[in-house]
């Protein structure tokens, strides 16, 4: 196993206070993407304006050659081509999807890593395969824990050396939440977005949906590989083993109105009556209620909802704003599910700004 | 007219030495999004891979509302909806975009605008209806100078508001390059590549392919519009009214080798044989020359360079690198075209760093 040292993979470290962003962050902005707030407008996000965040490289994957091993504590493994899967009854839902780290960059101190504002989310239309038929299929011996899922990306993280994988326990691998996608809103899934073939967990934050999946395998112990064991944790310093990132916390978003400013993204409207419009979503239960607020934060009205869709798909709402007085205002959203979890105003800060659900600011200037 | 304050639309500054990426250029790089460097393997770059540069919000245009204008110094004005576009003969080409900030996070001290490391550069197959026969149906009027195009797209900028324009010469308009674009890769244009249609001006610099372009308007006079008369201009301080920004200067690209770090993006490879390889391309001439460098330019190897293709797509380039002892590399490459423009390994500097070509760095850990 070769080593590597501190200036090729650093170890995970917080910003010092007040440390503007690094060029490793730059980097990994300019590679991975958010969606642009005004595809809040689309049900369904379009290719290209959907959030994508790759650890490593982006696999080209030959869906001729490519197989899908499912192995490990199975009665009878199995070895699939994409013709098979391709052959097989079919799922199809809007889900959607945000990376953990949303909102890292807003946190103080932030941790050096992928640093999202408030845009890692989007909405697809995916198609797939149930994935418990074929862990019937391979029969799941007795004693089995966790299924490992394991992608075509390989890289090195702080140090560790690793085919991406995550893992999730048995039980939830059974359920009938999860599916292999090879489809996303009706074409083949693009080669950022794990094709030919993925995991989609619905309700769970995007680490859990492996992309390039070529391998499932089936433990009779709990998995600790890096990305469940180190990374994807909320925890409060260092030695804190933390909790295990898991069910997208509730969280809204605002359609910044008006027109931007080019460098500031401050928006500008005119003095009158404005429609806001956004999105809210939760992993944990349905969003029942959304809140709105022109004044950073200080007071609330309740907003309108759209109508429910799918159980794992954003919800629609709006909000007539009088615009009355020019001057320059802040805006906010914050959801509320079914469950009772209320999207926080301030951050509830943890060492990697993993589901840190606290509420957008959109800077706004009234003429 | 409004005019806005600093705070809402800042005067064009330089970062101070030493001054790390801001809030403003963070928020910018994580909306616009480079081509993953991985993607030099292919020809061409797949949907929401390809750079986008936005500079205010992405319109969302009805097809069945849509009307492009063509108007002012004419004889027969034109009012065309989608469908008589469609109708027309059209062209395909391949065509290699850059952004002619791409870079600009690396010159020092650098401007406070989109942070483009290298990677604001993709290749698409753009089908869509030639421009000259369109203006040659409106009838230019004697005396006409230059032609202005407006996108759909409205925002604020240095305190300018503006509808996205951008004007070129009469010359440049009649020439049988240019095109309206309807189609990329097979497929009507995505929101964020400018559908329905864009102007496509192969050869030059990705501003003077107006998106979501709604108006074609021919002018007896100079533009002097803020995109061409301010913005993308080369200019060494704030009163040198500069040179304007057009064709892309020669830059040639390593797809990075190995595998990456998430964070720095080190590459590791291992000792022995590796096949480099990128593209190259240029707006000038031809490329007809690449060279790569594994020791940062101190010295430097031809590479072999892949068939050309059409005029404005970029080119493959190959080269062995037999790397015998483990350490730390830096590769990069330079292009050379067939009007002797010859890459600078060193930043040639600009106040708003616009078409800056230095060559690329690529950290390398060999084991």
């Amino acid at each position: 196993m070769t080593t590597f040292d501190e200036e090729t993979s650093p170890r995970a470290r917080l910003a010092e206070p007040g440390e503007a962003i690094s060029y490793d962050e730059l980097r990994l902005a300019t590679r991975n993407h958010g969606m642009p707030l005004e595809m809040l407008d689309l049900d369904v996000t379009p290719p290209g304006l959907h959030y994508v965040l790759v650890h490593y490289d982006i696999p080209l994957l030959d869906p001729g050659q490519w197989r899908l091993e499912v192995d490990g504590h199975v009665e009878r493994p199995l070895s699939l081509d994409l013709a098979d899967l391709l052959g097989r009854p079919t799922v199809t839902h809007r889900v959607t999807l945000e990376c953990a780290g949303n909102g890292r960059a807003r946190t103080s101190p932030r941790p050096i890593s992928q640093p999202w504002l408030d845009e890692a989310v989007g909405t697809a239309e995916w198609t797939g395969v149930p994935l418990a038929p074929l862990l019937e299929e391979a029969g799941v011996r007795e004693g089995a824990v966790d299924v490992v899922f394991t992608g075509a990306d390989h890289g090195v993280e702080r140090g560790v050396e690793q085919d991406y994988q995550r893992g999730i326990s048995l039980a939830e691998a059974q359920s009938d939440r999860l599916f292999l996608a090879h489809t996303m809103n009706g074409q083949p899934l693009l080669p950022q977005h794990g094709a030919p073939l993925r995991l989609l967990v619905p309700g769970w934050y995007g680490m859990a949906h492996v992309k390039w999946l070529v391998r499932i395998t089936v433990l009779d112990r709990a998995f600790d590989g890096y990305q469940n064991a180190t990374a994807y944790r909320i925890t409060q310093d260092a030695d804190d083993p933390g909790e295990p990132v898991d069910r997208i916390r509730p969280r809204a978003l605002v359609r910044p109105p008006g027109f931007p400013e080019f460098q500031t993204r401050t928006r500008v409207v005119d003095v009158g009556s404005h429609q806001l419009r956004g999105r809210a979503w939760s992993g944990l239960a349905p969003v029942d209620r959304v809140e709105v607020s022109v004044d950073g934060g200080e007071t609330w009205a309740d907003a309108e909802l759209g109508p429910a869709g799918g159980e794992h798909e954003w919800r629609s709402w709006s909000w007539t704003w009088q615009a009355e007085a020019p001057g320059r205002y802040e805006l906010c959203a914050r959801a509320t599910d079914a469950a009772g979890n209320v999207q926080p105003v301030e951050q509830r800060w943890n060492r990697q700004a993993m589901a840190n659900n606290h509420v957008q600011r959109v800077p706004v200037v009234v003429r």
